[in-house]
């Protein structure tokens, strides 16, 4: 028997990285080319071209193997329809005055990449929803059929699994856990969705940036940050000054965990996970991120799910996560057509 | 062929009402008998065996019918379990000084009620999951794989359903969306969970009656509510105050209604569904809470869902629905496993 291979892809603003995934979640093949040449518009259909020639090449690296789909994470991708729909930082319009609306950006992208592989599943989902599906079908939450995965990136994303099935929604876009109101919706820290108050204006690398920065108008102690302009301000110099007791990086580690701690009770009430996985850049921040976060969740926790609900990291943070979701989409459809017609 | 009924059980705190329910969602037979009677720890053993002698001979009203189950809605109920946990208002200790810990309040209620009726399937879940499932299979969420229900009496109870499944979570006691944060868990308003800023403290009957109280602290309007003390008040008085457009009950109304549409905005964030039904005493003042809700709702929805989610009254609120919610319960699993034999 050949042995069988499931494409996984995810869609960066840099690079659109792509590789061949085993059903032990080994990437057996990869490629990328730059998402960035392709940024514009009018780049979309050319883009499409030259993923799918990459894409071949690799595929064609492996004879012996059969590939039994195509899955992709990639920003504001809706499963339903296939499609990516106004993306923030994607096939922009290159002249800012463009008078086309913004609502025309909607990409098929299944149809388009599908029309290269025929007779191949092609799958698309956000890259949070993803990185959950990887996390379930090759990570930490194998055997879970209630979790949820938090991503702290840029921004905040989520993707929430219950009954064992993803959450995704009437609409396909579902998870926006990121966008809960944790502050005033008056007067809470401004979000790049236009909004003011989320959760992701808090607790995030951007987030986490902007409480350091707030704690250091509010603080008057000596820290090493103070030298660092805002422009050039990283959250990892965060967990190298953590490390050296800085009163502020400190600080700002355990109110970013207290709100972070907060919304996972919150989280809980709602969906009561078993385990809550925490994945992404401020995660490798570690104990300085999950202890506080730990500690506030179980502080406000209702009675009912106190030390019930298990805060992990990612168990598939090392290996290229977003290719791994990508394929687990396919993976798991796979496996659950297998078992229902054993 | 014997026509098929499944008989409801909605356990409240003065009565247990239930009744056999047909595929339609009739009431064919009803009965109740007093849960005040039998309110404390050593009166369930009795209570259990009144109430199976009391359905026993409703069904016996019935011979020419065939029992497919028993399903019922409680507070603090497990699905999972089959049991009613350290409930607020149901089978205390008798003596407030007893020294047995709270928490041997667990009643096997599927176990001890199915003795009375062997081979017939039990199962109980809590009340506003059992309101959401009787949504499902009798009224405004037919045919939805994806809504929420937001049961607004003297608390605030949710049941949610993604992917066609109820989400009942790890441990079964999913849906408390009464619980999340509205306000400071350091200084918003004290909860009956023990916590501080919950939303049921905001947005129920008492949590509107809250608000009015302090608005009449804050305002300096004329007001008929200024003649009622906070024992006597009750929720349905501000709606006859809104008919004759009494400031104060208005923006009771107003508020409330705020509050709770941010926070179903940000349901709408995490699960996006199709529509968010609304039930219950406080559902029941109509426009005047729904409009600001809808409003609100809108105007703090994130781009992606706005104007998509259905805010709808619950179809079944002038029928039984605890008893609907109960008996839902086993005709949604008889329904499907005749789809899935089919």
């Amino acid at each position: 028997m050949m042995k069988k291979l499931a494409m996984g892809i995810d869609i960066g603003g840099t690079n659109t990285a792509f590789g061949l995934v085993d059903e032990d979640g080994n990437v057996v093949a990869e490629g990328k080319i730059s998402t960035e040449k392709f940024r514009y518009y009018d780049d979309y259909k050319p883009y499409i071209n030259t993923l799918a020639e990459a894409m071949k090449e690799v595929i064609a690296s492996q004879p012996e193997c059969e590939l039994i789909g195509i899955g992709v994470g990639a920003p504001n991708a809706c499963i339903h329809t296939g499609e990516i729909e106004t993306p923030a930082n994607l096939w922009k319009f290159e002249d800012p005055t463009d008078p086309r609306p913004d609502s025309i950006r909607i990409f098929k992208f299944v149809e388009d990449l599908g029309k290269h592989f025929e007779g191949v599943k092609v799958m698309i989902t956000n890259d949070a929803n993803a990185a959950a599906i990887g996390e379930m079908v090759f990570g930490n939450a194998r055997g879970m059929k209630d979790f949820a995965m938090i991503t702290l990136g840029t921004g905040l994303g989520s993707g929430i699994v219950c009954n064992g099935e993803m959450v995704y929604g009437s609409d396909g876009f579902a998870g926006e856990y990121g966008h809960i109101a944790v502050a005033s919706r008056q007067t809470g820290r401004q979000c790049g969705c236009g909004r003011k108050g989320c959760l992701e204006a808090y607790v995030s690398a951007t987030g986490i940036k902007r409480t350091a920065f707030e704690l250091m108008a509010t603080m008057t102690c000596d820290s090493e940050l103070r030298s660092i302009p805002y422009d050039k301000f990283e959250a990892k110099m965060l967990s190298d000054a953590a490390k050296k007791n800085d009163p502020i990086a400190l600080e700002a580690f355990e109110r970013t965990g207290r709100v972070l701690g907060e919304a996972l009770a919150d989280l809980t009430a709602i969906t009561s996970p078993e385990a809550i996985i925490l994945f992404g850049g401020l995660a490798n921040a570690g104990d300085f991120i999950i202890k506080p976060t730990h500690r506030y969740m179980e502080e406000n926790q209702l009675t009912v799910f106190k030390g019930k609900v298990k805060l992990l990291m990612s168990g598939i943070q090392d290996k290229n996560v977003a290719i791994l979701g990508g394929a687990a989409l396919i993976w798991k459809q796979y496996l659950e057509a297998v078992i229902e017609n054993y």
